[in-house]
Order: C-alpha cells, then structure tokens, then sequence
C-alpha cells in the first residue's frame, strides 16, 4: 500500500521547476497528482501539457483557476465569462473534473459584499452547464476573509456551499483549503455539511504561519511548521465521505528558493507525519 | 445637537500626541469621549489621567486593553490574571465602565484553537466578579480571522458572544469593531443577538484597506476610505439597541506623520459624511 497514493503536489508550491521538471519530480518521488495552473499550461501548450502528463500517468487533480465573477461593468462580465468558458475548455483538455473558482473580490468603490456575491452566482448559474457537459466541476473555494476585499468575497465554508447548493451537487462543489478555513469554528460541521452532500471537489493543505508578509499572499507554511491542525482536517472530510486527493498547495518564496526535489520529499515527509 | 454628541476618539488614532494633547485637541474638536491605553495612562500616572481628562469634561468610553488569557502555564496565567486585575483597577480609576479585553493567541506550539477558548472562559469567570464589584465590565473584541493565531482566537462576534453569554450581561459584553467584522455575513443577525441581550459593550470604526502592511497590524483605513459600510454596522448596532460612543480606533503610521489636530477635523468630518 503506497501512503502517498492520494498525494497531489500544486504546481504553485514548486514553481520553479518547468512543467516537465513537475512531471518527472512528481514520478520520481511516487506522488501521482498534480495540481496546474493556467498561466504555465498555456505557455507550455494546453494539449502538449495533457499529453505530457497523461504519458507520466499523473492524474491532474485540479486546475487553478476560473473565477473574479463580480465586475460590475458589463463588458468586464463578459471578459470573465469567456475567460472561465476558455478555462473550462482547458480543464477538459487536461483531463482534470474539477476548475478551482476565486470569487473576486470588491470592484473599485463598492462596499456591497452581498452584491458581488449574488454576482458570484450569476456566473456560475451561466457556466455550470457549460463545464458539466465537458465534464468539469466547478469548485468555489473561500479564501480567507483577509482577502474580502480586493480577491474573494466568499471567505468561509458556509458561504461556499450556499452557494454551491443553488445548483446540483455534480456541478458546482467546494475547496476545503486548510490555510483558508482553520480558524473558524463552524468549519467542522461545514465539511460535514458539503459531504453529507457530495460536495468537496477538492482538498488543499498548506499551513499558517506569521508573521504574513506584506500583501499577504506569499507567506503560507510548509506542512506542519504552523498553527493548523492538519490531520484533523484530513480525518474531517473523511468521515464527511470524502476520499479523493489531497493537494499540497504552498505559496512560499523560501519553497521556490529551494531545489525543488527537495521541496518534494519534504513535502511527502511531513505530509506523513502531519496528515496521515 | 451636537452631531458629535457620541463621538469618541481613541487614544492610540493620534499617537502623536500626548494625553494633555490629546485632552485638549477633543475639548477643541468637541469630541466628548476619549478611548485610552493603559501604557500611556501608566505613563502618565492613573490618577493624573483620570484628573485630567475628568477636569475637561470628557468621557472615558474604553479602556485598552486586558487579556492574554491562551496561555497554559500555570505561572504565566497567574501574571495574566494579576495583570487583568490591575487593567480592571485602571478602569475604575478613570471612570471608564470598560475594559476592552483581547483574548490571546495559541500558545508556542499549540494548535488548539477549542482549548485556547476555553481558557478564555476561565479566566473571564475569575475576572468578571472582581470588575463587576468595581462597576468595570469586561468587553471580549473578536479580532480579524488573520490574528487567529499569534493574538487573538476570539475571531467571529458569535465566537465572542458564546463566551460572553456564559456570564451576566452586566459583567461580560462584546466590542463590535467594523475593521475586524466586515466580512461576516452572518454579522448582522449577530449584531442582533448581542443588542437583545445588552451585550454591546463598545463600538469601534476603522475602514478596511489593501494592501495590507508585513504583520498586518498598522494597516487600518481612514473612515470612508476603505470597504467597509460603516453607516449599516451604525445603523445595525442602533437597531440592536445601542445608543452609547462611537469610537475610532485606526492604526495607521500615516495618520500618526500628520498634524493631530488635522487629523482630527479629518476624522470628525468622515464620520459626519460616511457614519451619520
């Protein structure tokens, strides 16, 4: 029995290894998923990619990410609705079911929170569809509420789901992402919740660590170094049902620093010691 | 009618200035209450302070700040406790009714957010007899989610009102601060719950603005510059039944460069504009 068997490694986490570098780092070190991003995908080639990691026999447990739904401006609507349909269609090629979703957060001068969230379920009534006869879940990720204002106006679990369950639970799921979720107390009966329901597309683990770093987006913590009670998490959403990957997504300039084969077993030592 | 009849300033919005600056720019201003911290008063003398600010006229509305309560070594809770005791003495001197307490982060180590709480609920049953007898009632702020870890566990106004609701309402309220409750959807239902019960102990205003600052403390925004509705969390706490101060609490180095006095007007003039 391989321990790393539902281990998925986030392309973000290493960044600085090229796509074939992931490929070859992840077969070596016996972790059999990746999680993409757009951006390198498309400057690799979108079928080139797919290609490269199927032959690897990786599976692509997410791709990262559609979303940024809650522009006002109708033209700007427009721009993110192609933008989430191209996003799909690249999801599909790559053979991945789930399309981790960011919100958006505020557009300039608004302070209407519950305004660009019912914006948030707009798109995705337009979308769901869409991405369903391709294949691909939507899955609504809440980031942490100090990203409200200027990333994502969905910052907890319930939030999520509330706005998942406006559509079947084979179209839009949710991201339990550790380093977003683990201060809030109702988050446990929230796994439960999606679960119960088949929601939970996608389960991410980083840890959380201070002091955050100006703009607050790269200070997250390698597995087991922070406050959060990771294997807690991982016993959660199992005992909600869920039983899929566990992706590894860390954004950490001192990571990238590092020789990325390195980073890996790290990651799959205290993913060990940590999680399992 | 003095449109500033419920304005109160915390000490800690001007810096800058000394407490008889500060004293005599709120007389000036027509700013009748005063939010102070204990460092400065301690400074200053308890007694001189409580004189001084009493002679002008002016109310103390808050006294910042008591708590600290996460730790688990028993010497280090003593500390706690005898240090809450002497902030609890401070407030009676100055006439305030409250002391503003932030509850700790998780000890080095710990991940456990549930125990930590609970230690909070310990400690507020020692303390709250002991203030009560001193006309003193001890008011749990939550904090922003992304002070979870190093400062305070107390995160959500549910969070705050669950500790708070195992007490008397007259010993043990809530701060409702705007910086730190922005983002909650479920915050106005708890605005409710906590008026109904009198347990408003104290209401704060700073706006939300990005980017947020390395260690994400002296980021708070000016009123009407950020993301936050402050006139729906004034209108909501009325509506909850709160008629008392209205206190700004900004950090923020930039205003801290500035002229206090124009500051000041600054601030008067915003909340004129975005709160009344």
């Amino acid at each position: 029995m391989n321990d790393l068997a539902r281990l998925s490694l986030n392309q973000e986490t290493i960044k600085q290894w090229s796509l074939p570098e992931l490929v070859e780092g992840c077969v070596k070190a016996g972790v059999p998923g990746v999680g993409l991003w757009r951006e390198p995908v498309q400057a690799y080639g979108v079928e080139a990619a797919a290609h490269l990691v199927r032959d690897a026999g990786l599976t692509v447990t997410t791709l990262c990410r559609g979303g940024f739904f809650t522009a006002i401006d109708p033209a700007e609507q427009r721009r993110a609705l192609n933008d989430n349909r191209a996003a799909i269609d690249e999801a599909a090629a790559l053979g991945t079911d789930t399309l981790v979703l960011v919100s958006g957060g505020l557009p300039a001068g608004s302070r209407d929170l519950y305004g660009a969230r019912e914006r948030v379920a707009d798109a995705l009534a337009l979308l769901a569809p869409y991405a369903a006869e391709r294949g691909v879940r939507l899955a609504i990720e809440p980031l942490h509420p100090m990203y409200a204002s200027d990333r994502c106006v969905v910052s907890t679990l319930a939030q999520a789901l509330d706005l998942a369950e406006r559509f079947p639970a084979g179209e839009v799921g949710v991201v339990v992402d550790t380093y977003h979720l683990w201060w809030d107390d109702t988050v446990g009966d929230q796994i439960t919740r999606a679960g119960a329901a088949g929601r939970i597309a996608s389960f991410q683990l980083a840890d959380w660590i201070t002091p955050l770093p100006e703009g607050v987006l790269l200070g997250r913590g390698q597995l087991g170094e922070g406050s959060v009670d990771l294997r807690w998490f991982r016993e959660r959403v199992e005992a909600a049902g869920y039983d899929g990957p566990i992706e590894v997504e860390i954004f950490n300039p001192e990571l990238w620093a590092r020789d990325g084969a390195e980073v890996l077993t790290e990651i799959a030592d205290r993913y060990r010691t940590h999680v399992l």
